[in-house]
Order: C-alpha cells, then structure tokens, then sequence
C-alpha cells in the first residue's frame, strides 16, 4: 500500500478561496480525524481527494501518480459523503452491488450482518429512509467496500447513540482485521478522540494541525493557581484561553510541556480533552 | 409557577401506538434531559405538551387545568422543533417579532447578543441559512422567549462543536439569571450530562426511567474482576451488559449499591456515564 499525499491544493470560486495552499500525507493503515468548523472547507477537500471536485491548482496523488482522471488509482478511493447519489428506485441491497461493481470485492458477509446490527431491510429503497438509516445504508457500504482510502464526511446524521456505538465499535473491527485508511470527517469530536491516531485541523481554509492524537492531546493542559503564580509560570508558552474566578487563574495551553521546571506548590496542571483543544484553537483566540 | 403535568397520554395512529400511557411531571425552574432512541416518540410527545398534535387520550395539564385550547396557558409553553413553520421571506429578525407578539415580554438585548456569538446577520432569510445557521437562530428565539417551559427538540442539528459549547453556557446562563423549565432533546447525551438535573427515559414508546440524574448516576456502576468473585458479588442486581476477557469479567449494573457489603480485593467498582447508560437501557438487553 502507498501513501496518499495532497500537494498545494488550491480551490477558489470566484471571489472566494475555499481551499488555501492545502498539503498532507495520508499514511496506509492509519484512521485519521479531519476536523474543521461550518464553512472551513472540508466537504470540498474530500471531494476534491476523490475526484469528484476539480482543484484550481496543486494535485493528488498516491506512490507520486496523480489520480486525476487516473481509474487504477480512484478505485482505491472511496467518499462516503452527505449527498444521495442513488437513484430514486434503487434499494439498500443495490448499493451493495454498485459499489461491487466499482470497486471488487465487497463484502457482502460483512453488510448482511451490519444490515441487523443497524436494524434495516435490504430490500427498502434509499429515498423511503429516515436520516439516520440512510446513514446507516452508507455506513454499511463505507465498511464493506473493497478501498484502501475510505473517506467518511458526517458518518454520523441523524444516528441515535446506540447505532453511534455500533458504528465506532464496527470500524475498530474492521480496521483491525483488515488495516486500511479512514479519514472520519465529524462535528462529534469528543466521540471520535478514542478512534483516532492522528488529526488534521481545518480552519480558515488552511491546515493548522497536522499532527498525532497523542502529540496533540500531550500538548494540551491548564495550569491553575494564584494568578501572579500562573502568570509566571506560563510566559513564553502558547496560551489558547485564560479563565479567572477570584485570584484563581486557569490557562488553556498548546505547548510542550517542560518536565525540569519546577512547578510551585500551589499551581496545579491539568489535561483537557480534544475537543475543547479543537474549540479553542479555532474560536479566533481569545474572546 | 406551577407544575406541568403529563398525565395517561396515549397517541395511536391506526395500528400504531407511538405513545403508550405516558405520565410525568416537569416542576418548574429545572432542567431536563428527554432521551430516547430514533422513534421512540419524543417529538411526538413534545408537540402534544405544546398543543401542535392532540393526544388519543390522557392530557397535558398546568396547575390542575388541561391546557388544550387554553390560550393562557399554552402561551407558558414554547417549543423549538425543527420543522420550519416561518413563511418563506422571514427575516431571522421578524423570528424574534413573532415571538415577542406570541409571549411578550421577548429579551431583544440577549437575542441581539447571541446573534454576535453564532455570527448569524438578523437580516438574514431563515430560507437562506444553513442548517447549522438555522438552528442557531431558533435557539436564539428559544433562550429569549418568554416562556415558562422550553421545550427543544434536537437543538445542536448541524452545529459545530463551537456552536454547540456556546449555545451550552448560554443555556446556564440564561437559566441562572431567570430560572424556567427548560426540556433538551438530544442524541448527545455524553454533552448534555453536564447540564440535566432530571432525565426522562422513553423507550418503546413507554417512559421507562423518571429520576434525577444523580441518583441515576450513583446507581451506574460496572463490576469487573475474576469471573467467580464477579458472579457471586452481582447475584440480585439488575445487570445491563457483561463483558468476558480471558478470566475477567465486567457487568454493567444498574442498581443501588450497598456500602455495607465487603468487596474482594481483587474486584474493581467504576461508575459510568449517562450514554452508555442509555445505550445499555435501551439496546433491548444483552446482544
């Protein structure tokens, strides 16, 4: 398996940059989070990496082929998206045989037991589903295709908890019985820090952070105390969010943590947790 | 102010029963979380209370008296759903007006304030937004009506997790500053634990748990150690789901726990959280 690398994508519409200078590697076997607000590009770099969007400038590639226009290299990507591409008719179980089709090999063992596991007939039709099965309907075949890159953008609409539970626990086995990429592009960050290995942070149309889950989260911690105390201890470190009650200050970092420097009694430091780390980075600072 | 009563509410539809004999009280100045599985019957028992559907039987009462048709008390009641009910040239602004002319008494400082937090222009036609953009702008109308009870029904659809941490401490806020009733209907039960004191629980369109988060949580609890320690400690409670690895095994219980009864050494108690406690609640039983 090969390396998927994004090189210097560039996407305007007219008056509008969508996609600023965007670079990444997609490493093979590896479940990447890519996270980003309303509006920060992220639907349009997934179709973008699946081919269904063109760039204004900079490519796609994997083993250094562009995959523009490439059939060998697109069947190995595959975009679980928001958008119904069906066709009115067509039923749960002939999406299965489409995606068969274009890419080999589904596994059809696989999405007759999910089909129970998210409570759905094969045999209704896409059109007739509520939100959350149609979400389901494309879980199935997001798991089941035969892809090396399998992209989910909001795998999550309309699912209640019990079938999100279902889906994460569904990708871990998978994943782990046959290891490929997964790019899970969510809003539920707090859900997803237990599945993923690295994290890519979309914001203001370009790529903030590119780093592992447990680089980041190690970056991230509050230090609390007696202000002057605080203040002291955290000059020169990135502070994303300060809180004061009283004399107590709290400051949000995203910075190494310095394990020689001594740390006054009456300070205390503490972890938080990646999604509040991804709303701070991406509030615009300090509010 | 006064007590909202459910009381013996039945909604069929020819062969249907969506709610079956549901009864509970919401006192006022609380905060409720309604929880349930997809079709469970939430929205349909939240636009019976706010009078938009009316009950097969059983009623929805105020101090006493049914509000059925009772203008003065229905107007204590208000109801975020998300149908959009707003004529197609509503500006977000002329929201804030129909609320005003429906309630009184609306808090245009606080509208106004939040449309900054959710970046929303006022000026705006709600056909045009988003459906993050359009969620933000009816919990605009929800925090800033004056209403006794607010009912909100999936109130994050679409919000970033930004948006949805801001609209979470303007909730408290505004709940601090002027206490009502407010009832979230969510699938994000791991966000909203922070903020019910009371959880109702509709399953299979029955309310199957009516209790106070606390006392919900206290009695969340797993017990995990050698199988035989294990079995021996959990015979009598309620056990909602087991895990074996190896020789150890792990019960979830819902259940009290006794403080006089002696714990082995070697097995552990931990508690858990409001979805998963959910989740194994209403999964139907161990799979």
């Amino acid at each position: 398996m090969n390396q998927l690398t994004v090189k210097n994508l560039v996407k305007k519409y007219r008056h509008t940059t969508v996609l600023d200078d965007i670079s990444f590697t997609l490493e093979p076997a590896k479940i990447y989070g890519l996270l980003g607000r309303n509006g920060a590009g992220k639907t349009t770099l997934l179709n973008i990496i699946s081919n269904r969007l063109f760039p204004t400038s900079g490519d796609v590639q994997i083993a250094g082929e562009d995959v523009n226009n490439n059939d060998a290299l697109l069947s190995k990507i595959f975009l679980m998206s928001e958008v119904n591409l069906y066709p009115r008719e067509m039923k749960i179980n002939q999406t299965f045989d489409l995606a068969d089709a274009a890419y080999g090999d589904f596994d059809y063992d696989l999405a007759n037991r999910l089909l129970k596991t998210f409570e759905l007939d094969g045999d209704a039709k896409v059109t007739n589903l509520s939100t959350g099965q149609r979400t389901a309907s494309k879980i199935i075949v997001a798991l089941a295709v035969n892809a090396e890159y399998v992209l989910l953008d909001e795998p999550i609409l309309g699912l209640d908890a019990n079938h999100r539970e279902a889906f994460y626990q569904e990708l871990v086995k998978t994943y782990q019985e046959k290891p490929r990429t997964f790019v899970l592009s969510t809003h539920l960050i707090e859900e997803i820090q237990q599945l993923v290995e690295h994290v890519l942070i979309l914001d203001q149309h370009k790529i903030i952070v590119d780093d592992g889950l447990d680089s980041m989260l190690a970056k991230a911690y509050t230090i609390s105390g007696p202000t002057k105390l605080v203040d002291d201890y955290v000059a020169g470190l990135k502070v994303l969010k300060t809180e004061l009650m009283g004399n107590i200050k709290t400051t949000y970092i995203f910075d190494d943590l310095d394990d020689q420097r001594p740390i006054p009694d009456q300070v205390k430091i503490n972890h938080y947790d990646l999604q509040h780390l991804f709303i701070y980075l991406t509030d615009g600072g300090e509010k």
